[in-house]
Formats: C-alpha cells, structure tokens, sequence
C-alpha cells in the first residue's frame, strides 16, 4: 500500500518581518513570537471559529519577508480592509535597534482562500 | 533634567532551540512562535497571575540556544521540576527536518527569580 501525504491544513498564520533591518536570527524569532501571541490571543477573542480550527489543525504558522516598512504597513492596510486578524510589532529596541521600530506583523489565523491571496506571493525568511 | 533607563520587567518568557539542527532562520522563528503561543496558554491557564503581569510589562521573550537534544529535554525536566510553564515543540517535519524532530522548548512566562537560575547561563540565539 502506498500512502500519499495530502495536506489538509486549511488555516494558517503568517508572520512578516521586514528585510531591511538585519535583525539577528534570535531577534527575529523573538518579534515572530510577540506576533503570534498577539494574533492568537486577538483571534481567539475576535475570530473564535477560524482561532478554533487552525489550533485544531496544529496552528500553522508561516514566517515571510517583506523588503521594508512601507510594503509591511501595505500589508497590515490590505488584511485589515479584508477584515483578517492582525498584530503589528513595534520594538522597544532595547537590543539592535532604535526605540519603537516597527518589526514584523501577523495576519491570522485565517482560511487559506483569504490569506493566500494578499501573502502568497511573499518570499519565505530561509 | 537626565533620564535613566531602568529595565523594570519582572517577567520573562524563554524559548530554548536546538542549534545542531541548522534549521533556517525562517524556520527557527515559526518554531519559537509556536512554543511562545503554547506557552503563553498553557500559561493563561494555569498561572493566570503571573501571565497577566507578564503581558502587562510587554510581554517579554528571550531566544536562546542549547547544544542539541539532551540539553533541551534536560532543561524541561528541570524547569517542569520547578513548576514552571513549559511547551515542547515537535515539528511535522514536513519541511526542513525528519518527522517528529523536536526543536524547541518554551519555559514560562515566570517570574525571573525562577526563570534566571535555570537560563541565564544559556548564550542567546544571535
């Protein structure tokens, strides 16, 4: 018998980080993280349904890159107009950069069908 | 008059990843945001009081690194030991790594009287 994995995931979160800054890789990883709380927990409260089967799903989340502030505040315009969770990061910047630099957003969880069209052509952080 | 910045955040939440596993930058941030929402509501159950201190502060994250597997379960144990928040991450493997590789812990958020000891020698992800 042969098995054929299908991805059945139907929900996720997307987590944009601008490009231009050269954060450190810990640096992003602790932005990526204060979206995503900050989507799940505005989620669950205003999109129970969707916070509800994305966990159920295992809570995807996919982390890509935007080239600079004006195309991530772009982005957060889009989703918001599109009526999609969203977290906007703004650092402290106690670390690498300057005070109340904005970072990263996060957009979701929501159904692929609605997050694919406005992230889906936004390139992976590798 | 002159102003001097004092760190006055009591709370912290930390997110352990292995580093012999290469994973990428962008992979190394989805996983830590998957443990900082695993995390954030284990903690929102079950130590509500320190998780609404620690959000109220900003909610802080430290990403740091541990040299592989062993390093990681042990710091679970201890953590788990001293009755702190924790979330272990095991990918689906469907990307980078081998199924049910695990690659990160989440511990707390807690007080850093607790955290600190048990952390504070770990080096930060860079």
């Amino acid at each position: 018998m042969k098995w054929i994995f299908v991805n059945i995931m139907k929900y996720k979160m997307i987590i944009a980080v601008r490009d231009d800054l050269d954060l450190s890789c810990g640096k992003i990883a602790a932005q990526a993280s204060h979206a995503a709380v900050g989507c799940a927990f505005e989620a669950k409260k205003s999109y129970t349904n969707w916070f509800k089967k994305w966990q159920s799903e295992g809570g995807k989340k996919v982390v890509v890159r935007v080239e600079d502030l004006d195309e991530l505040l772009d982005l957060e315009r889009v989703a918001k107009s599109r009526k999609l969770p969203t977290y906007l990061i703004t650092d402290a910047g106690l670390t690498e950069i300057p005070p109340e630099t904005v970072t990263c957003l996060g957009i979701g969880p929501a159904p692929n069908e609605l997050v694919d069209p406005i992230t889906g052509e936004l390139p992976l952080l590798k």
